[in-house]
């Protein structure tokens, strides 16, 4: 791919457009901007510019597609596959000063948003009108464009889906600058092929997210969590199929380790409720009255124990609630602050083919010689498996890391898994796609983004 | 657009991959399957086959696209645009023989099914096992492999949304012949653009469905209905987003007209519980707990006797809910009745819009001389609008309606809806898709089908 360098007569038509304040150039460019949240990619734009709206958005689009320039739209750069990284230098879109709520619609439960709108801005938002946005990613400082052009999932996609189970609607600008809307506040769609969930999880690809309008429900009166310590992982992960067996509907179903609590723990120099145990479930029920969601719980609770629980503890407070969930929202700060350097696989599998999976990385952990830590979501059979460098050198890391992902998502495959839940494929995960997309559906992709952008000017170097 | 006829050679072909027994040739062909449920479409295939699974249709795609010969998928023909209607003749693929449940998966709670698999059948399996497949759309006579084509959405969209959110994994057989999996048992996926969801709605024009993997939820424990007599329909409608906004979660809401709902009593021959009033909404509230229940019920009986309800009837035994929702599942076989020949309009608007277009329909029916009703789903905005010839002329009407049509689509969109809700484009909205999307989006939607479908054999004059 051969991209057109900035000069500076380009440097004058976006001072132009976005305004000289808003634009940031060579090495004025925050190190942040160079790379994404895990990993060792570094590549810096040419150029960071910050447009107010989708007119400057189309206007940059036009101009850099006539001339063949790269783009690389920018959310808070917490992604953790490279996705936002400006592989090819170019202009850098970020989005953060697009960050106003527009609107909220109560007659029809939605939320219209600028794409920088951060995900605990809108929590907050809507939890003061007495609703609730369901996708819950552990990272509440990304973007919600970031959300969507991931298809981000989080926690509650036991009982409520992912993202785009949640949007509405999408107002894009195409890579040759045309402005569009897709979808509509509306509940039902037969209209042609569904554009919108092309966009939703494209990774920035096919065009820029300048505005959403995302679906909200009433917020649940009640939440409670149980947090159920097990002798070990295998009989904690064993035990998620028979609780969806039950027909009991948790929220959230999460596993976790000791040794990944500790560094929790450490990490937050707060203690953890319990970590007298190997392993955990931490799982929350909502509902509208008490006595809903202690049927659940209660059905729940009781295949704990007969699986081997060592307890229940019940936490229906919201201060030890947050205590807990907020332990687990730092995980992966946690483990990246006790090695070196790492990189992580987002594999899904099935929901009951999640214990065998935990198994196998126990297996490449010994015989590929590597660090393994894992938590994830249990409930929805998406893993976060985080394979560390510790003291290695870093040839040898990488030649040990490649090894073990190449094993990782070889058995994903083969368990009916996919390469990504939630954290897509951006630029680190491609090889890992081609592999289990196969060479039709991948052709089929290559068309789509051609269709999309014929120059390939928009986030290049992505996805396919 | 120019496709090979059948030939004697082709037959001999096709009757050694699905046996002679399972070709239906010429006049033999019954007049059935030369049109769908709706309009004065006609056309006949020249060769109805019955392939026993997704190989076979694989070996007749593979034929059928060297030799350039057009392919029509059909389900169960239950659709209202002409999308299962062989507009050029050739191929028609019947998926009535591939009618096997496969698997339910109690782990991961799917069921797999083949694509001739009837909605009604999907309803009873699970139901026997205590799960439930949330999409119900008024036709139950119609094939999952249909309701996936249209992404068909039914009643209780309100509350659970459409088929879209229900389809885990598609088996998927390509214009070109090859056999493809989207997706799989898992819950999450952000691999790759998601060629999953532009199947589903794609209405046989990118693929055929050959498998699907359908999500489940446990069994709602109770369900009540609420009959609300109101003194006109606006008042009807109007409620309806004070309901949504009132953070009660009905499962359904139907609006209905005493004029309908009479139709439907003549055609069935029972009496409909009340048809004392000019209008009324019909809800279902479903839950696991009678408090749950009548928490959101007692609510929303509130607000509509505060709007003008003139009563509130409550359904809690099975027999008086059926007869309330077997009236309602009659409604477009009776108004058919009431008339010589009728079409359609499937819009859907955001749910605060649905009086404004309830209006703009009546406005119609005076200005073109029209004679028009709607029945439809007030809660998710989706109405469907039947416009009757009567004693017209054919012509006379004809002409009348494309007027209408022009005016009611025009309308949807100021009101930021959509051309349909769940029926699809089809051959019949095709001019009407093109002016609500506009000329970007169908230049996109062209390329994809180029892009799945290079010379354009599979549901040739469909949707775009």
């Amino acid at each position: 791919m051969n991209f057109q360098p900035i000069t500076q007569a380009d440097l004058e038509f976006l001072a132009n457009i976005c305004g000289q304040e808003n634009l940031i150039c060579g090495s004025e460019i925050h190190e942040d901007f160079s790379h994404d949240e895990l990993g060792d990619l570094h590549r810096f734009p040419e150029i960071l510019v910050l447009p107010a709206n989708a007119r400057e958005i189309s206007e940059i689009m036009k101009y850099a597609n006539q001339r063949g320039m790269a783009v690389t739209p920018r959310g808070q750069g917490t992604g953790l596959v490279g996705g936002s990284v400006a592989m090819h230098g170019g202009i850098m879109i970020s989005t953060a000063r697009m960050n106003r709520i527009l609107e909220l619609d109560q007659e029809n439960l939605t939320l219209t948003v600028e794409p920088g709108v951060l995900l605990m801005e809108i929590a907050a938002y809507v939890e003061a009108h007495d609703l609730f946005y369901p996708p819950d990613p552990g990272e509440k400082s990304a973007s919600i464009g970031g959300n969507i052009s991931t298809n981000a999932g989080g926690m509650r996609a036991v009982k409520y889906g992912v993202t785009r189970d949640y949007v509405r609607a999408l107002e894009v600008v195409l890579p040759d600058g045309e402005i569009t809307w897709l979808g509509g506040k509306i509940v039902k769609n037969s209209s042609g092929y569904s554009l919108k969930d092309l966009i939703i999880g494209s990774e920035g690809t096919l065009g820029i997210v300048t505005k959403a309008v995302l679906r909200l429900l009433p917020r649940p009166v009640k939440a409670i969590s149980l947090l159920v310590p097990f002798p070990c992982l295998e009989k904690a992960i064993e035990t998620v199929p028979l609780i969806i067996q039950s027909k009991a509907v948790p929220t959230a179903i999460e596993y976790m380790e000791r040794a990944v609590i500790e560094n929790s723990e450490d990490f937050l120099g707060k203690k953890f409720p319990d970590s007298s145990a190997d392993a955990y479930l931490l799982l929350t029920f909502d509902g509208n009255t008490r006595e809903d969601i202690e049927k659940d719980y209660e059905k729940v609770a009781h295949i704990c124990l007969k699986n081997g629980a060592l307890d229940i503890l019940i936490s229906d407070t919201q201060e030890r609630q947050e205590s807990i969930w907020s332990a687990r929202g730092a995980f992966l700060e946690a483990i990246k602050a006790s090695t070196t350097e790492m990189d992580e696989c987002d594999v899904v599998v099935p929901r009951n083919r999640v214990a065998e999976f935990v198994r196998f990385t126990r297996q490449i952990e010994k015989e590929e010689g590597l660090r393994i830590r894992s938590f994830g979501h249990a409930g929805d059979g998406n893993l976060h498996v985080y394979l560390l460098r510790d003291q290695l050198e870093r040839d040898e890391f990488k030649t040990r890391l490649h090894k073990s992902f190449v094993r990782l998502y070889d058995r994903a495959r083969e368990l009916g898994g996919q390469v990504s839940g939630e954290h897509g494929i951006g630029f680190a995960k491609r090889s890992f796609l081609e592999e289990v997309a196969g060479k039709v559906q991948l052709s089929l992709m290559r068309q789509i983004k051609h269709a999309f952008d014929p120059k390939g000017i928009l986030n290049p170097g992505k996805v396919i």
